[in-house]
């Protein structure tokens, strides 16, 4: 955490979205130069995630480059997207072996853009693979596959990294990698080192689990790759600005990546579906800035002795004074 | 309940349908006349519920009498869709009063497509009114506007009934017609005899209610006007088969319609995202015969008695008993 | 809201507690007097409600007050004890007439005690009445009984309010008076002046309201006769310190209130279980003197204006501007 | 699964509870004595899990086993009491290392004593061992001191198995084990065969995972040691009558254990609070021997080939014959 603390967002944020109710959309379409562009507003935003194939038109990489060098943005990772039309029952996990290849495939050509961009990392976020009614499916064998896919990936792409972004539920009524611990299990059976995970805040929020512990326990099995941020009310993945429903813990949050040392792009995943996309993220990298002048603000062992007692009042008042002054 | 028992379904069960992943959809796009057509396959449908403007195509009344004809179907109520781009900050509740009358003007609209088919109602489904955020709106404003909209429809409309589908949320984070007892204190406040409530089953279970109890409420209140059936894990309205989580409390739900007399259509709210939406609509069906047959074998006095003494283990093994023989 | 703002607690705050699982408690036992003097410590806190029967000895009203009186507190309302063992399966609702009977008998005695205090009501939370079973009670009677049992209760004390606390759960699976809109509507039901609503946040928060609205719509049924806070992760009633999860909603809530115009005490329900009790108290009274200042500084007319366009952007900056400098 | 199948339970399934409200208790208190002999009325029950110390009075080893035979009980686990009052802040995990020790003492005592009973496991339930409030504790130092306290008792007691029984919250609002993935992560860290899981059937229902999802995955790991049942409604740990709630999830749950050949007690883990427990608990094996005869009906290759489609509606029509007609 520093002055020179990176902000990134992804891509889609700067989207318009179709639910199943507004199948009209919430807005006109936007083709992901579009986005780009409102990206290129925000200030502080300097870093994106692309989702790949590139959407809304037929644009080719030197495009997108041109696009985003005109922004002065550069690209974190990309997100194949495994959860389409095709990818309906599974993409890892389809009970379809030729869509489990054209999952393979499709990723594998999204691990040549991260090479094209420079990125960190190839983006997993196979949210159609799970289940949905009980006795749908052999647990044991979804769960192989979900691992499988995974391991095959890397081991055939050993220069690149992998994350995956694990979260419970959506659009899966269960989704396989559902936790941090579900996933960590499977990311030390696959045993390779390019695999970690990207820890979405309020994923972690949504599946009951306190963020900063998740962030912890990543950390401590050296898997913890990406993060990003939003918020939610824990029942479901809203999506919602970074600090609008849960700052104490979002700070609790980046407070243990501080203590970690941990190094890497603050990033928003955000879906403001009504809202102004460059005010919600200029709204959301604002509260993420008072985070980092509480953060220089906190009496980091003061906060620790209170930990060592598990004292619930001094921590908090100590984490309530610095947070509360800085916005 | 009895053999020329009813079974009903929304349209909308046999469309096919987007989300923000799979915004190619999950399945061709499919007109209304396609779902009329598929839900003529399912044996014992004959009452379906229709999304107006009609979706798909430029569809007249009289094409649509056409094909519902053709299928022997009748039309139990009319769904206008206040919940598309142009609602997507509400319907009844947007604060722009030009939407509002929109909104107004194409309920009233539906009104005379239910008078044309000789329909029971005008279902209201406002998933649009509410909010998402602290602070986003003035509480008092919103629930006046929900409940003026629904009221000015009401007295202008006095030889129809509007029933009104509450649930907890989604599209929005809360939706203003939360729940049971807010939506009886809405109509109780509109004071007009033509506004009642079409109980979902499954937002009920969503909404942390008894389903059972939600239906007593209703009915004591006289404004029962109307239900369907679904399931879902209770934190989300997964929209799911009925009778595949919660086979005791959907028996309840129907013993207690049984026990006060309660005569309609027993309809479905059904997602099947990704099932053959035939198959989904005959299998719940099927179940809810079963639940038929349990309710001509369940001992109604033993089960009052038991009730009488807030007695849980005999009350549910005389349920136990019917429904777990009638499969 | 003002510096002669009063701040409040229930008791129970400084007694400690028993669970299922720490059946020998989480800490010795203390006698109300004990709890007394607890309080007595927290700066700034001048009011209680206190439980009857006086837990921990056979003190009577005059010892009481004495204690109260030593250490400068004065009592806003007793809550009688109508969940014990005798009341297991519920106080107004026992499927027992004697109970019910003995319920009734315990809070006319309540309601001398107010009178012997000067307090503002009798508080009921009948925690105990509701139902854990699919099938287990007749709905319609259940309700009945509920409100009969207020409505006998307000009708032979005219000269007392009575509050009810609706909370959605626990200790029964599902509470009779559960939720802000179900409880209204009962009250409207009662008809009678004396009846209204103690407005717990966090039991707003768990029930999936959001207690700025409950507020709103408690006030303008003219219903909001008392409030108290604390904080959860929603999904229990966990009773935690206030403001150390949901700060902003709890904003809102006193925003709202302000508002309205509403005065009256702002009190503490909280279960410090593993916390010095007097530091938790006071912890939280500091928060809320926060959220005094914030209000001080808070620009009413431009939130209102924001909220009028639903533009929860802009509200919310305004909203954590003025909360998140006033630590 | 066969006719020689063995049930199973908790012995406080026979006690009296308290919580905090009702803290006279949901009845007269019982001992470790009342309750085996409550057991040993319930037809088909062979097999206790008894709480270390015995409660309730000063009794022997010899006492207890006296009653047992009287009964013809077996004991299959004892279960040590490590979260009373001096548990508050944790076993494992409390920040006093003399309260750590002290927790390890009563452990291995409590292994002394399923030698002498010639039990399966010593059964650990670390409720107090996690945190409440943001900030609180070091979530490294917390998860380390999960592990490696349970990691000594495995290495200094070869000779018997412990078994983890994991749930997300309760008594505290995180626990430390909480899910089946956390704990097998824990496990596998601690690299011992005699560690395991003990799956509560319900515990997983809350952490909102699918319990014949948590089974298999336990299973392929092999560290399913023991497993208990009941039900609640996936928002608490509810601990209600098994098959009252979830039927066909429960009925997932033991296909997925048949199918795997799995053998072990089937037990029950119920608080029926305000329900006679004998009843209760008669009750729940009378639904365990349907779940049997449902099973012995099943096609188990029909639903193979189902789940090999991902086939839910197929699925789930075979399941709900089988055990819809089979109580």
């Amino acid at each position: 955490m520093s002055s020179e603390q990176k902000f990134g967002a992804g891509i889609w944020h700067f989207a318009t979205y179709v639910d199943r109710y507004a199948t009209d959309g919430y807005g006109a379409p936007r083709t992901v130069v579009d986005a780009i562009e409102l990206a290129g507003q925000v200030p502080d935003l300097s870093v994106v995630d692309l989702n790949y194939p590139f959407f809304g038109g037929d644009f080719t990489r030197e495009d997108i480059k041109a696009a985003l060098d005109a922004q002065g943005l550069e690209v974190i990772g990309i997100t194949p997207e495994i959860y389409t039309r095709v990818f309906a029952k599974g993409s890892f996990t389809n009970p379809d072996p030729g869509v489990r290849e054209l999952a393979h495939e499709l990723i594998t050509e999204a691990a040549d853009v991260v090479r094209y961009f420079g990125a960190d990392y190839v983006k997993l976020w196979p949210g159609q693979d799970g289940w949905d009614y009980p006795f749908q499916v052999d647990h044991g064998a979804l769960w192989k596959n979900s691992i499988d896919g995974v391991g095959r990936l890397a081991a055939e792409n050993p220069d690149l990294k992998f994350v995956i972004e694990y979260k419970p539920r959506e659009p899966r009524v269960h989704m396989s990698y559902s936790s941090v611990a579900r996933t960590l299990l499977g990311i030390e059976k696959i045993g390779l080192p390019n695999v970690g995970i990207l820890l979405d805040f309020g994923h972690a929020l949504f599946g009951g689990e306190s963020p900063a512990d998740s962030a912890q326990l990543a950390i401590d099995h050296g898997r913890l790759f990406g993060m990003d941020v939003n918020d939610n009310l824990r029942g479901w993945d809203d999506d919602m600005v970074a600090g609008t429903v849960h700052p104490i813990e979002l700070f609790e949050f980046f407070y243990t990546l501080e203590k970690n040392n941990w190094k890497g792009v603050w990033q928003l995943d955000q879906f403001p579906f009504r809202e102004d996309s460059v005010a919600a993220a200029t709204s959301a990298i604002d509260f993420l800035k008072a985070v980092q002048r509480a953060l220089a603000k906190l009496d980091f062992a003061a906060v620790q002795e209170a930990q060592d007692n598990h004292d619930a009042i001094t921590a908090l008042r100590l984490a309530q004074q610095a947070l509360f002054t800085s916005y």
